[in-house]
Protein backbone atom coordinates (compact mmCIF):
# COMPACT_ATOMS: atom_id res chain seq x y z
CA UNK A 1 0.00 0.00 0.00
CA UNK A 2 1.76 3.20 -1.01
CA UNK A 3 2.43 5.67 1.53
CA UNK A 4 -0.16 8.84 2.05
CA UNK A 5 1.53 12.13 0.88
CA UNK A 6 3.62 14.22 3.80
CA UNK A 7 1.09 17.15 3.14
CA UNK A 8 -1.92 14.83 3.32
CA UNK A 9 -0.31 14.24 6.71
CA UNK A 10 -0.35 16.97 7.48
CA UNK A 11 -3.64 18.25 6.36
CA UNK A 12 -5.48 15.39 8.77
CA UNK A 13 -3.50 17.19 11.64
CA UNK A 14 -4.59 20.31 11.23
CA UNK A 15 -8.61 19.20 10.55
CA UNK A 16 -7.99 17.94 13.66
CA UNK A 17 -7.01 21.37 14.95
CA UNK A 18 -10.19 22.86 12.95
CA UNK A 19 -12.71 20.55 14.54
CA UNK A 20 -11.89 21.90 17.76
CA UNK A 21 -11.64 25.91 16.90
CA UNK A 22 -14.79 27.70 16.46
CA UNK A 23 -15.27 29.41 13.20
CA UNK A 24 -13.47 33.50 13.05
CA UNK A 25 -10.47 32.35 15.50
CA UNK A 26 -6.91 33.22 13.86
CA UNK A 27 -5.41 30.09 12.90
CA UNK A 28 -1.50 29.52 13.94
CA UNK A 29 0.58 30.37 11.24
CA UNK A 30 2.28 28.35 9.45
CA UNK A 31 5.62 29.09 11.25
CA UNK A 32 4.02 27.84 14.42
CA UNK A 33 2.55 24.99 13.00
CA UNK A 34 5.80 24.06 11.38
CA UNK A 35 7.61 23.80 14.82
CA UNK A 36 4.93 22.14 16.48
CA UNK A 37 4.40 19.62 13.64
CA UNK A 38 7.66 18.78 12.85
CA UNK A 39 6.64 19.15 9.23
CA UNK A 40 8.61 21.48 6.85
CA UNK A 41 6.70 25.05 6.21
CA UNK A 42 6.40 23.81 2.18
CA UNK A 43 4.33 20.57 3.29
CA UNK A 44 2.76 22.75 6.00
CA UNK A 45 1.64 25.57 3.03
CA UNK A 46 0.03 23.10 1.07
CA UNK A 47 -2.15 21.34 3.69
CA UNK A 48 -3.35 24.95 4.27
CA UNK A 49 -3.99 25.80 0.39
CA UNK A 50 -5.79 22.73 0.19
CA UNK A 51 -8.04 23.81 3.40
CA UNK A 52 -8.45 27.15 2.18
CA UNK A 53 -9.76 25.68 -1.38
CA UNK A 54 -11.87 24.00 0.70
CA UNK A 55 -13.17 26.76 2.34
CA UNK A 56 -12.43 25.78 5.99
CA UNK A 57 -9.51 28.33 6.17
CA UNK A 58 -10.17 32.17 5.05
CA UNK A 59 -7.24 33.13 4.50
CA UNK A 60 -6.62 37.39 5.45
CA UNK A 61 -5.32 39.82 3.02
CA UNK A 62 -2.47 42.09 3.74
CA UNK A 63 -0.93 41.62 7.41
CA UNK A 64 -4.03 39.77 9.07
CA UNK A 65 -3.89 36.20 9.23
CA UNK A 66 -5.67 32.78 8.45
CA UNK A 67 -8.74 32.40 10.69
CA UNK A 68 -11.20 29.48 10.69
CA UNK A 69 -13.93 29.47 8.24
CA UNK A 70 -17.46 29.62 10.28
CA UNK A 71 -19.26 26.29 10.01
CA UNK A 72 -20.59 26.65 6.25
CA UNK A 73 -23.96 26.16 5.50
CA UNK A 74 -24.64 24.31 2.08
CA UNK A 75 -27.43 25.75 -0.15
CA UNK A 76 -29.59 23.04 -1.99
CA UNK A 77 -30.26 23.78 -5.51
CA UNK A 78 -32.28 21.74 -7.98
CA UNK A 79 -32.03 22.15 -11.80
CA UNK A 80 -35.53 23.29 -12.56
CA UNK A 81 -34.67 26.13 -9.85
CA UNK A 82 -32.07 26.94 -12.04
CA UNK A 83 -33.41 26.58 -14.96
CA UNK A 84 -36.66 28.30 -14.44
CA UNK A 85 -34.48 31.12 -12.54
CA UNK A 86 -36.31 31.14 -8.97
CA UNK A 87 -33.22 31.23 -6.80
CA UNK A 88 -32.83 34.20 -5.23
CA UNK A 89 -30.94 36.81 -6.83
CA UNK A 90 -29.44 40.23 -7.67
CA UNK A 91 -31.24 42.46 -10.35
CA UNK A 92 -29.87 41.09 -13.72
CA UNK A 93 -27.72 42.65 -16.25
CA UNK A 94 -28.23 42.77 -19.61
CA UNK A 95 -25.57 43.63 -22.46
CA UNK A 96 -25.70 43.01 -26.03
CA UNK A 97 -23.05 42.15 -28.23
CA UNK A 98 -23.58 42.58 -32.06
CA UNK A 99 -26.84 39.74 -31.93
CA UNK A 100 -25.89 38.08 -28.18
CA UNK A 101 -28.24 39.40 -25.75
CA UNK A 102 -26.82 38.23 -22.17
CA UNK A 103 -28.66 38.06 -19.32
CA UNK A 104 -26.63 37.64 -16.09
CA UNK A 105 -27.01 37.47 -12.69
CA UNK A 106 -25.57 36.60 -9.27
CA UNK A 107 -27.62 34.36 -7.33
CA UNK A 108 -27.24 34.93 -3.54
CA UNK A 109 -28.27 33.10 0.21
CA UNK A 110 -28.11 35.19 3.38
CA UNK A 111 -26.28 38.26 1.60
CA UNK A 112 -23.62 35.81 0.81
CA UNK A 113 -23.01 35.33 -3.38
CA UNK A 114 -23.31 31.30 -4.29
CA UNK A 115 -23.59 31.32 -7.74
CA UNK A 116 -23.62 33.18 -10.88
CA UNK A 117 -26.67 32.13 -13.47
CA UNK A 118 -26.18 33.46 -17.31
CA UNK A 119 -27.76 33.51 -20.30
CA UNK A 120 -27.38 33.75 -23.72
CA UNK A 121 -30.38 34.38 -26.51
CA UNK A 122 -30.38 35.41 -30.09
CA UNK A 123 -31.15 39.50 -29.85
CA UNK A 124 -32.71 39.84 -33.07
CA UNK A 125 -35.28 37.64 -31.67
CA UNK A 126 -36.38 39.82 -28.82
CA UNK A 127 -36.26 43.03 -29.56
CA UNK A 128 -36.81 45.77 -27.09
CA UNK A 129 -35.61 43.45 -24.52
CA UNK A 130 -33.06 45.36 -22.73
CA UNK A 131 -36.28 48.21 -21.93
CA UNK A 132 -38.68 45.60 -20.90
CA UNK A 133 -37.04 42.97 -18.64
CA UNK A 134 -38.52 43.54 -15.83
CA UNK A 135 -36.26 41.46 -13.38
CA UNK A 136 -39.06 38.53 -13.24
CA UNK A 137 -37.84 35.13 -13.35
CA UNK A 138 -36.04 34.82 -16.91
CA UNK A 139 -38.11 32.02 -18.58
CA UNK A 140 -41.04 33.50 -17.37
CA UNK A 141 -40.64 36.91 -18.43
CA UNK A 142 -39.75 35.23 -21.98
CA UNK A 143 -43.34 33.44 -22.41
CA UNK A 144 -45.16 36.27 -21.35
CA UNK A 145 -43.60 38.99 -23.37
CA UNK A 146 -42.57 37.11 -26.28
CA UNK A 147 -44.68 34.10 -26.21
CA UNK A 148 -41.58 31.88 -26.65
CA UNK A 149 -42.10 27.97 -25.89
CA UNK A 150 -39.03 26.11 -24.38
CA UNK A 151 -38.80 22.83 -25.92
CA UNK A 152 -36.91 19.51 -24.03
CA UNK A 153 -33.55 20.59 -21.97
CA UNK A 154 -30.28 18.32 -22.53
CA UNK A 155 -28.36 19.78 -19.10
CA UNK A 156 -24.85 18.64 -18.17
CA UNK A 157 -22.96 19.01 -15.10
CA UNK A 158 -18.97 19.51 -14.31
CA UNK A 159 -16.65 20.92 -12.76
CA UNK A 160 -14.37 23.78 -13.61
CA UNK A 161 -11.47 26.56 -11.84
CA UNK A 162 -13.28 29.94 -11.44
CA UNK A 163 -12.02 32.60 -13.92
CA UNK A 164 -10.80 35.84 -12.32
CA UNK A 165 -13.59 37.40 -12.97
CA UNK A 166 -16.31 34.79 -12.10
CA UNK A 167 -14.26 34.83 -8.71
CA UNK A 168 -14.75 37.98 -8.06
CA UNK A 169 -17.95 38.08 -8.23
CA UNK A 170 -18.45 34.86 -5.94
CA UNK A 171 -16.02 36.53 -3.79
CA UNK A 172 -13.33 33.62 -4.18
CA UNK A 173 -9.84 32.99 -5.05
CA UNK A 174 -9.12 32.50 -8.84
CA UNK A 175 -8.73 28.92 -9.62
CA UNK A 176 -11.27 28.19 -7.01
CA UNK A 177 -13.01 24.69 -8.31
CA UNK A 178 -16.50 25.87 -8.91
CA UNK A 179 -19.16 23.24 -10.52
CA UNK A 180 -20.61 24.24 -13.55
CA UNK A 181 -24.42 23.22 -14.88
CA UNK A 182 -25.51 24.39 -18.52
CA UNK A 183 -27.98 23.40 -20.23
CA UNK A 184 -29.43 24.37 -24.10
CA UNK A 185 -32.53 24.11 -25.87
CA UNK A 186 -33.67 25.42 -28.99
CA UNK A 187 -34.12 29.06 -27.21
CA UNK A 188 -30.92 29.41 -25.11
CA UNK A 189 -27.79 28.47 -23.90
CA UNK A 190 -27.09 29.22 -20.05
CA UNK A 191 -25.15 27.98 -17.57
CA UNK A 192 -25.02 28.57 -13.59
CA UNK A 193 -21.78 28.32 -12.00
CA UNK A 194 -22.00 27.29 -8.25
CA UNK A 195 -19.51 27.71 -5.78
CA UNK A 196 -18.55 24.25 -4.70
CA UNK A 197 -18.10 24.92 -0.89
CA UNK A 198 -21.93 26.68 -0.65
CA UNK A 199 -23.78 24.56 -2.68
CA UNK A 200 -25.11 21.51 -4.10
CA UNK A 201 -27.10 20.61 -7.05
CA UNK A 202 -29.60 17.85 -5.71
CA UNK A 203 -31.56 15.91 -7.91
CA UNK A 204 -34.42 13.28 -7.04
CA UNK A 205 -34.95 10.32 -9.14
CA UNK A 206 -38.37 8.62 -8.49
CA UNK A 207 -39.18 5.26 -8.83
CA UNK A 208 -39.62 3.79 -12.15
CA UNK A 209 -38.87 7.22 -13.76
CA UNK A 210 -36.04 9.02 -13.27
CA UNK A 211 -37.50 12.70 -12.14
CA UNK A 212 -35.58 15.92 -10.59
CA UNK A 213 -37.18 17.43 -7.70
CA UNK A 214 -37.87 20.99 -7.19
CA UNK A 215 -36.02 21.81 -3.63
CA UNK B 1 -12.99 47.39 -13.89
CA UNK B 2 -10.60 45.78 -11.89
CA UNK B 3 -6.62 44.45 -13.57
CA UNK B 4 -6.62 41.14 -14.69
CA UNK B 5 -4.37 39.17 -12.93
CA UNK B 6 -0.97 38.85 -13.78
CA UNK B 7 -0.94 34.89 -13.95
CA UNK B 8 -3.91 35.17 -15.54
CA UNK B 9 -2.59 36.92 -18.45
CA UNK B 10 0.23 34.57 -18.70
CA UNK B 11 -2.54 31.36 -19.09
CA UNK B 12 -4.26 33.34 -21.97
CA UNK B 13 -0.49 33.50 -24.01
CA UNK B 14 0.20 29.91 -23.33
CA UNK B 15 -3.43 29.00 -24.27
CA UNK B 16 -2.60 30.79 -27.19
CA UNK B 17 0.92 28.32 -27.43
CA UNK B 18 -0.93 25.22 -26.26
CA UNK B 19 -3.26 25.88 -29.21
CA UNK B 20 -0.65 25.91 -32.23
CA UNK B 21 0.65 22.54 -30.69
CA UNK B 22 -0.15 19.09 -31.10
CA UNK B 23 -0.61 16.30 -28.35
CA UNK B 24 1.96 14.67 -26.47
CA UNK B 25 4.28 18.01 -27.77
CA UNK B 26 7.07 18.43 -25.01
CA UNK B 27 6.33 22.03 -23.71
CA UNK B 28 8.97 24.72 -23.47
CA UNK B 29 10.17 25.02 -19.75
CA UNK B 30 9.49 27.18 -17.57
CA UNK B 31 12.36 29.61 -17.62
CA UNK B 32 12.42 29.81 -21.83
CA UNK B 33 8.50 30.73 -21.19
CA UNK B 34 9.67 33.71 -18.18
CA UNK B 35 12.35 35.13 -20.67
CA UNK B 36 9.90 34.62 -24.02
CA UNK B 37 6.94 36.60 -22.53
CA UNK B 38 8.94 38.39 -20.04
CA UNK B 39 7.18 37.50 -16.83
CA UNK B 40 8.43 36.01 -13.61
CA UNK B 41 8.90 32.15 -13.32
CA UNK B 42 6.74 32.43 -10.24
CA UNK B 43 3.66 34.18 -12.62
CA UNK B 44 4.66 31.14 -15.23
CA UNK B 45 4.53 28.23 -12.68
CA UNK B 46 1.30 29.35 -11.47
CA UNK B 47 -0.50 29.37 -14.84
CA UNK B 48 1.17 26.16 -15.82
CA UNK B 49 -0.17 24.79 -12.40
CA UNK B 50 -3.91 26.19 -13.55
CA UNK B 51 -3.27 24.03 -17.06
CA UNK B 52 -2.11 20.67 -15.38
CA UNK B 53 -5.18 21.11 -12.99
CA UNK B 54 -7.14 21.68 -16.02
CA UNK B 55 -5.90 18.30 -18.01
CA UNK B 56 -4.31 20.87 -20.20
CA UNK B 57 -0.76 19.81 -19.62
CA UNK B 58 0.85 16.72 -19.00
CA UNK B 59 3.57 17.39 -15.82
CA UNK B 60 6.23 14.39 -16.42
CA UNK B 61 8.32 12.97 -13.25
CA UNK B 62 11.92 13.01 -12.35
CA UNK B 63 13.78 14.93 -15.72
CA UNK B 64 10.82 14.43 -18.09
CA UNK B 65 9.31 17.96 -18.78
CA UNK B 66 5.86 18.73 -19.20
CA UNK B 67 4.33 17.47 -22.15
CA UNK B 68 1.07 19.23 -23.81
CA UNK B 69 -2.17 16.51 -23.41
CA UNK B 70 -4.10 14.90 -26.02
CA UNK B 71 -7.07 16.70 -27.05
CA UNK B 72 -9.25 15.41 -24.30
CA UNK B 73 -12.32 13.15 -24.99
CA UNK B 74 -15.02 14.10 -22.72
CA UNK B 75 -17.65 10.96 -21.90
CA UNK B 76 -20.87 11.41 -20.77
CA UNK B 77 -22.48 9.89 -17.84
CA UNK B 78 -26.18 10.24 -16.66
CA UNK B 79 -27.29 9.95 -13.67
CA UNK B 80 -29.12 6.80 -14.35
CA UNK B 81 -26.51 4.85 -15.68
CA UNK B 82 -24.08 5.57 -12.43
CA UNK B 83 -27.46 4.47 -10.03
CA UNK B 84 -27.89 1.30 -12.34
CA UNK B 85 -24.31 0.61 -11.85
CA UNK B 86 -24.54 0.53 -15.98
CA UNK B 87 -21.25 2.00 -16.82
CA UNK B 88 -18.09 0.09 -18.07
CA UNK B 89 -16.18 -0.35 -14.85
CA UNK B 90 -13.68 -3.08 -13.64
CA UNK B 91 -14.55 -5.73 -11.87
CA UNK B 92 -15.74 -4.73 -8.28
CA UNK B 93 -13.94 -4.90 -4.98
CA UNK B 94 -16.10 -5.87 -2.08
CA UNK B 95 -14.65 -4.91 1.59
CA UNK B 96 -16.27 -5.63 5.02
CA UNK B 97 -15.92 -3.43 8.26
CA UNK B 98 -17.89 -4.60 10.92
CA UNK B 99 -21.66 -4.02 9.19
CA UNK B 100 -20.65 -2.03 6.60
CA UNK B 101 -20.05 -4.20 3.17
CA UNK B 102 -18.62 -1.66 0.40
CA UNK B 103 -18.52 -2.16 -3.29
CA UNK B 104 -15.93 -0.46 -5.16
CA UNK B 105 -15.56 -0.52 -8.81
CA UNK B 106 -13.36 2.19 -11.38
CA UNK B 107 -15.32 3.26 -13.97
CA UNK B 108 -13.26 3.07 -17.26
CA UNK B 109 -13.53 4.41 -20.98
CA UNK B 110 -10.77 3.20 -23.69
CA UNK B 111 -8.49 1.73 -20.92
CA UNK B 112 -8.30 5.24 -18.86
CA UNK B 113 -10.03 5.52 -15.49
CA UNK B 114 -12.71 8.72 -15.35
CA UNK B 115 -14.73 7.85 -12.21
CA UNK B 116 -15.01 5.66 -8.98
CA UNK B 117 -18.13 4.15 -7.77
CA UNK B 118 -18.41 2.89 -4.13
CA UNK B 119 -21.79 1.67 -2.48
CA UNK B 120 -21.86 0.77 1.46
CA UNK B 121 -24.50 -1.37 2.50
CA UNK B 122 -25.70 -3.00 5.50
CA UNK B 123 -23.56 -6.23 5.90
CA UNK B 124 -26.15 -8.21 8.06
CA UNK B 125 -28.86 -7.83 5.53
CA UNK B 126 -27.11 -9.28 2.55
CA UNK B 127 -25.61 -12.49 4.10
CA UNK B 128 -22.78 -14.35 1.78
CA UNK B 129 -22.51 -11.19 -0.19
CA UNK B 130 -18.79 -11.27 -0.85
CA UNK B 131 -18.97 -14.99 -2.10
CA UNK B 132 -22.40 -15.02 -3.77
CA UNK B 133 -21.39 -11.38 -6.09
CA UNK B 134 -20.58 -12.11 -9.83
CA UNK B 135 -20.29 -8.83 -10.81
CA UNK B 136 -23.16 -7.95 -12.53
CA UNK B 137 -24.69 -4.38 -12.14
CA UNK B 138 -24.44 -3.92 -8.75
CA UNK B 139 -28.51 -3.07 -8.06
CA UNK B 140 -29.84 -6.25 -10.59
CA UNK B 141 -27.57 -7.82 -8.39
CA UNK B 142 -29.33 -6.90 -5.23
CA UNK B 143 -32.79 -7.40 -6.35
CA UNK B 144 -32.53 -10.93 -8.09
CA UNK B 145 -30.11 -12.33 -5.46
CA UNK B 146 -32.06 -10.80 -2.01
CA UNK B 147 -35.20 -9.60 -3.74
CA UNK B 148 -34.37 -5.83 -2.85
CA UNK B 149 -36.62 -3.32 -3.99
CA UNK B 150 -35.09 0.19 -4.06
CA UNK B 151 -37.50 3.37 -3.11
CA UNK B 152 -37.21 6.90 -4.40
CA UNK B 153 -34.09 8.31 -4.40
CA UNK B 154 -32.44 11.47 -3.58
CA UNK B 155 -29.13 12.18 -5.32
CA UNK B 156 -26.58 15.65 -5.06
CA UNK B 157 -23.26 17.05 -7.37
CA UNK B 158 -20.84 18.56 -5.68
CA UNK B 159 -16.90 19.46 -6.28
CA UNK B 160 -14.49 18.25 -3.93
CA UNK B 161 -10.61 17.73 -4.17
CA UNK B 162 -9.19 14.32 -4.87
CA UNK B 163 -8.15 12.54 -1.65
CA UNK B 164 -4.58 11.08 -2.35
CA UNK B 165 -5.80 7.49 -2.49
CA UNK B 166 -9.50 8.34 -5.15
CA UNK B 167 -6.30 10.63 -6.96
CA UNK B 168 -3.76 7.10 -7.17
CA UNK B 169 -7.23 5.21 -8.33
CA UNK B 170 -8.10 7.91 -11.42
CA UNK B 171 -4.42 9.00 -12.65
CA UNK B 172 -4.87 12.35 -11.49
CA UNK B 173 -2.53 14.68 -9.01
CA UNK B 174 -3.88 14.66 -5.06
CA UNK B 175 -6.25 17.79 -4.81
CA UNK B 176 -7.15 17.51 -8.32
CA UNK B 177 -11.31 19.30 -8.88
CA UNK B 178 -13.27 16.11 -9.02
CA UNK B 179 -16.86 15.89 -9.27
CA UNK B 180 -18.39 14.22 -6.95
CA UNK B 181 -22.38 11.98 -7.51
CA UNK B 182 -24.04 11.23 -4.39
CA UNK B 183 -27.31 9.25 -3.51
CA UNK B 184 -29.14 7.76 -0.68
CA UNK B 185 -31.90 5.87 -0.59
CA UNK B 186 -33.49 2.71 2.06
CA UNK B 187 -31.30 0.45 1.16
CA UNK B 188 -27.16 2.07 -0.45
CA UNK B 189 -26.16 5.13 0.53
CA UNK B 190 -23.92 5.51 -3.17
CA UNK B 191 -21.42 7.75 -4.52
CA UNK B 192 -19.53 8.30 -7.53
CA UNK B 193 -16.60 10.63 -8.32
CA UNK B 194 -15.61 11.71 -11.41
CA UNK B 195 -12.43 13.10 -13.10
CA UNK B 196 -13.83 16.86 -13.58
CA UNK B 197 -11.44 16.96 -17.13
CA UNK B 198 -12.67 13.59 -18.65
CA UNK B 199 -16.38 13.36 -17.47
CA UNK B 200 -19.72 15.15 -17.39
CA UNK B 201 -22.62 14.24 -15.46
CA UNK B 202 -25.79 14.54 -18.15
CA UNK B 203 -29.81 15.33 -17.16
CA UNK B 204 -31.95 15.97 -19.99
CA UNK B 205 -35.28 17.40 -19.07
CA UNK B 206 -38.38 16.77 -20.75
CA UNK B 207 -41.01 19.30 -21.51
CA UNK B 208 -43.18 19.62 -18.50
CA UNK B 209 -41.82 17.25 -15.88
CA UNK B 210 -38.21 17.13 -15.54
CA UNK B 211 -36.49 14.07 -16.30
CA UNK B 212 -33.49 12.28 -16.61
CA UNK B 213 -31.99 11.04 -19.65
CA UNK B 214 -29.76 7.36 -20.02
CA UNK B 215 -27.43 8.32 -22.42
Amino acid sequence: MPAIPRYYQAKARLLDLLGDLPGNTPFPPERELSDVLGMSRTTIRKAMNELVLEGRLIRGTGRQGTTVAPPKQVHRLSLDVLVQDLATREQAAVRITRDVLTVESVLVRGDEPIGVRSTCLCASRFPGFAERYDDTPLRRFLSTTYRVRFGDLRAWCTTTLATPRLARLLGVRPATPVLSVSWLDLVERSWVVLRGDRAHLTMAQVQGSAQFHAS
